[in-house]
């Protein structure tokens, strides 16, 4: 038997997914609120997250100048910094028992990279199980939305210029909504789909009573 | 049917393999000489081989800030890296009809990475296959040393300064060798063993032998 401090439960690992204009950053804020008022320590980081070996790697696929970029070598820089940031920053603060919220994880890679960019969604899945060696989230929120409605909220909301890659890809975005649901179909024990046309108050209450019944 | 151009039949894919100081440099230079006295075009290349991505790639890999690179982390930036290498570089010239003889390859990170650090061969050999995506080597020259051998021959050569970590992990060079000799007994079919112990005149002719009956 060891001495002194008593063994910590490991905090909950949360993560919350969707498209473009979903609102995903909205409800992190509302979540982190409530946790608050529950009593509970919580985190909200997002990869890269401040990881120096996980920025430099999102250096390399944000760099204007690799326009050449294969989208295998993508993927696996996407895993990478993914590792790092889990290794380093998530695994870490799970283990001190905080609860910890991630803004996008394994599923955005599914969507985007595997169904959207028709990479394959289990040959991701592949190279991201080598990188999180077992961590899984014990529950994601995905927020399910149009994607042309999630696009015009983002105009409406000033919040960013729509770019000219966010209309020209509508089709894109449909594939990354496809992607999605195919994904949270495969995962229904984990994946918990919130319909994110309703109003923000109205999402952000039921995500709550879904992360209270499970963290009680 | 199309006109002009007949198609061109498709180059031969050589990778070499082994561990430090076990001749591959010496070999692939009268590799090439031999190639070319038989009159085929071939292109000797390494990664990150001047490929940016590929070079930014392995920066990262390299930088000395780098310390707490996860071992998950390096072995999906490896592969990033050798997906971009092989898609820029390996698969155009093997698509014009040039022999590639390329300095280590899937084969290196299998035995450093999946086995010698402890990783699992399997598990990076999927990553891996995700990397690569079905392009394999024709023929692998694997070069086998006693790793002491192969230390004192570069201290010997003075091709370079015998360093710290060559000598302080003759261990981790051992475990290299049986990754390597395990990875060879998977693929016989492709991967030929030749004992690198004798002299570089007998290895060059050996290796040659297997290379000219396989283009035959």
């Amino acid at each position: 038997m060891t001495e002194g401090a008593a063994a910590v439960p490991r905090g909950m690992f949360i993560t919350i997914e969707g498209g473009e204009g979903s609102g995903k950053t909205t409800l992190i804020a509302s979540l982190t609120e409530k946790l608050k008022q529950a009593g509970r320590e919580a985190m909200i980081t997002r990869e890269p997250g401040g990881i120096p070996i996980a920025e430099a790697i999102r250096s390399v696929l944000l760099s204007r100048e690799n326009t050449a970029m294969d989208a295998r070598t993508e993927a696996l820089l996407y895993a990478a910094a993914r590792r790092q940031h889990l290794a380093e920053k998530v695994i870490p603060a799970l283990e001190r028992g905080t609860t910890v919220i991630c803004d996008r994880f394994v599923d955005s890679s599914l969507a985007y990279q595997g169904y959207a960019r028709g990479l394959g969604i289990e040959e991701v899945a592949e190279i991201n199980r080598f990188a999180t060696d077992g961590w899984e989230p014990d529950l994601t929120l995905y927020l399910d939305m149009d994607p042309e409605a999630g696009l015009a909220r983002i105009s409406a909301n000033g919040s960013r210029e729509v770019n000219r890659l966010d209309v020209e890809s509508l089709a894109f975005h449909r594939r990354v909504r496809e992607g999605y649901q195919l994904v949270a179909a495969r995962s229904p024990e984990r994946i918990v789909t919130i319909d994110a046309m309703h109003p923000a108050d109205a999402v952000a209450k039921e995500a709550w009573e879904i992360v209270a019944a499970k963290l009680s």
